[in-house]
């Protein structure tokens, strides 16, 4: 097959990893007969250094051109002087804003060989295996106004959270779709208590429930859900919440897993072209150090090309040349252990080609 | 001393609670020579069953008159069914803003003898000593709008999150105050890459802090926060944010302390009077049982001995109890191992009594 995968390396260790991503790729494409062509477009910060804006209308127009996204990271204090709508994280929010990114998917599995460098106890960790669903173009991060006004004693600062129901219902539907094709279970997130938001949540969850007979719902409010993904990490499914609360729970998930650094992402959109990206950060503080871990990018490679690409077989072999260098012992300085010899990013991106 | 305290016991296991805290209180003023006048409200689901709303004004007033006030527990299946503005939840919100309750301070310690329960690893508990501090009367839970409209394809729903600047520079005073009879430090948690509310907030914490040299400040964002209070739960002293990101912030940190059971809270307001609750819920489950755990209604009972009524000796000296009977090995059925024979309500009740 051949396909065009739109490149965002953005700032920080985003391209260091993505390096990593197009490497490991390029394997895959000899390997089983492809042809990807990479392009490579500017965001976030270093758009803004170069363009003076986070989202250059030609990097939107690089990704309509694609066939699937790979991003990088955004942001860095370099650019915490810029003002509000000309910060690297703005040029994350329009890109899923304008490409209709509305589903964030965060798988979250503990890795047995990892569990040393969780917090948690092994019990905890066993059987977990679910999915976050969090809505990403609306709710709390999108909603108008979100502004500032008065002066002195007088000034205050509004946000919004806004949903219409068709937004809400859509990202129902995507979450119980992939229940179906997994436990069966949705955990629907919400504030019902107190958000009048909430409440028309809760009943789209029913609604489109009805539509899964097969299917399980289960409504938890958000307070309580941050409590049970720690306590009883094993008991969900999937996990469905608006973007915010996606945010916070879907980070603190992370945790789970034992590193950040291994955590792919999608976010899809309703027409077929969907991002990856690894869940950490633009890490400015080890960035151009050859040190970060690139498998959260790599793994979202590998997402993509089953997601994206209906390549399953190719998807494994990415998984799989993962799985087997960490059995091996080898780990990049974020999960190595005092006495060990972290590998360098390069030299984790060699271990993973070898093993394709 | 002579003190009135408005007793609040609301719903489901609250009143059994309740009749703890009101009974190591009595063997207090009797040792220590106070006068303790309890007075008793409605509130939540009970007071929608008996007076039709969940915050009468008798309610309103019995507390006006108070010294302080306690609450056990508001909410319950039961009341499902009730519209929105006349759920037991809007009693504790309403009560919460009638009187200024701006401030919900929650500690959070882990407890030695509790490691066992809990689903972290010691290492990771080890030194855990901080408070949260949640604004509780304004953000996303008050701001107007908060509405559905339309209908059918054109439903949407809204709420707000806004806030004054001064409702920001209140309760982040609170903290800092707080901090500066601790360990010096304040982490201020927002989301100031998306919210302009953040952005307001993360201003005024940095001119807060110019009245207060000694005491240090860090942001957090709110994501990266929810990960840093699991991963490295020690780095924290003071954490201030708000009251959406608090409520989810402090379940989440809850876990921490082995059991939801143990866990006290206080609501302060600026003219001195203050409200004292356990953090958990009113757990519908085992209500009537005489299952419940009481610690977390007496230790708020402690707090209210300290922060209203400044009676430092008769605070220690029901921490004390509870920490001889902890060490003792007696467990109500939430901390108890299968194997042991857990104490019922009224049982740890009057070992904690004897105690004293
Ligand atoms: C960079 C930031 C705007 C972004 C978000 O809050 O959505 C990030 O935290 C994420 O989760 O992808
Ligand atoms: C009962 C509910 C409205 C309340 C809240 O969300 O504030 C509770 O969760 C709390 O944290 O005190």
């Amino acid at each position: 097959m051949k396909k065009t995968i739109a490149m965002l390396p953005g700032d920080g260790i985003g391209k260091e990893v993505m390096q990593g991503a197009q490497e490991v790729l390029t394997v895959i494409a000899e390997q089983f007969g492809h042809e990807f062509i990479f392009t490579s477009g500017l965001i976030g910060g270093s758009a803004i250094d170069q363009r003076g804006i986070p989202l250059p209308p030609e990097t939107l127009e690089l990704c309509r051109n694609a066939d699937a996204l790979m991003l990088g990271a955004v942001g860095g204090p370099k650019w915490d002087g810029e003002p509000p709508e000309n910060r690297p994280e703005r040029g994350l929010l329009a890109l899923r804003k304008e490409l209709g990114l509305y589903a964030n998917i965060r798988p979250v599995k503990a890795y047995e060989c990892l569990t040393d460098h969780s917090p948690f106890k092994k019990s905890v960790l066993d059987g977990v295996d679910f999915v976050i669903v969090r809505e990403l173009t609306g709710g709390l991060y999108f909603g108008k106004p979100s502004e500032r006004s008065g002066k002195g004693g007088a000034e205050s600062a509004v946000d919004t959270l806004f949903y219409t129901k068709e937004e809400v219902r859509r990202i129902l539907t995507a979450a119980f779709e992939m229940a179906a094709s997994r436990r069966n279970k949705v955990t629907s997130v919400d504030k019902a208590n107190v958000l009048e938001s909430s409440r028309m949540w809760r009943e789209t969850a029913e609604e489109v429930k009805a539509g899964y007979p097969d299917v399980e719902l289960e409504h938890m409010l958000v307070d309580n859900a941050a409590m049970q993904l720690i306590k009883n990490p094993a008991q969900f499914d999937v996990l469905v919440t608006e973007n915010m609360f996606g945010d916070i729970l879907s980070d603190e998930a992370s945790v789970l897993t034992g590193s950040l650094g291994m955590l792919p992402s999608s976010s899809l959109s309703l027409n077929g072209l969907h991002l990856y990206e690894p869940v950490h950060g633009s890490a400015p503080d080890i960035a151009g150090e050859n040190k970060a871990n690139p498998l959260a990018m790599i793994l979202s490679a590998a997402m993509m090309l089953r997601t994206s690409f209906g390549m399953e077989e190719e998807a494994n072999a990415v998984e799989r040349a993962v799985q087997l260098v960490l059995d091996a012992g080898k780990r990049t300085g974020d999960l190595a252990f005092e006495n060990d010899h972290p590998l360098t990013t390069d030299e984790m991106i060699a271990e993973i080609k070898e093993g394709l």
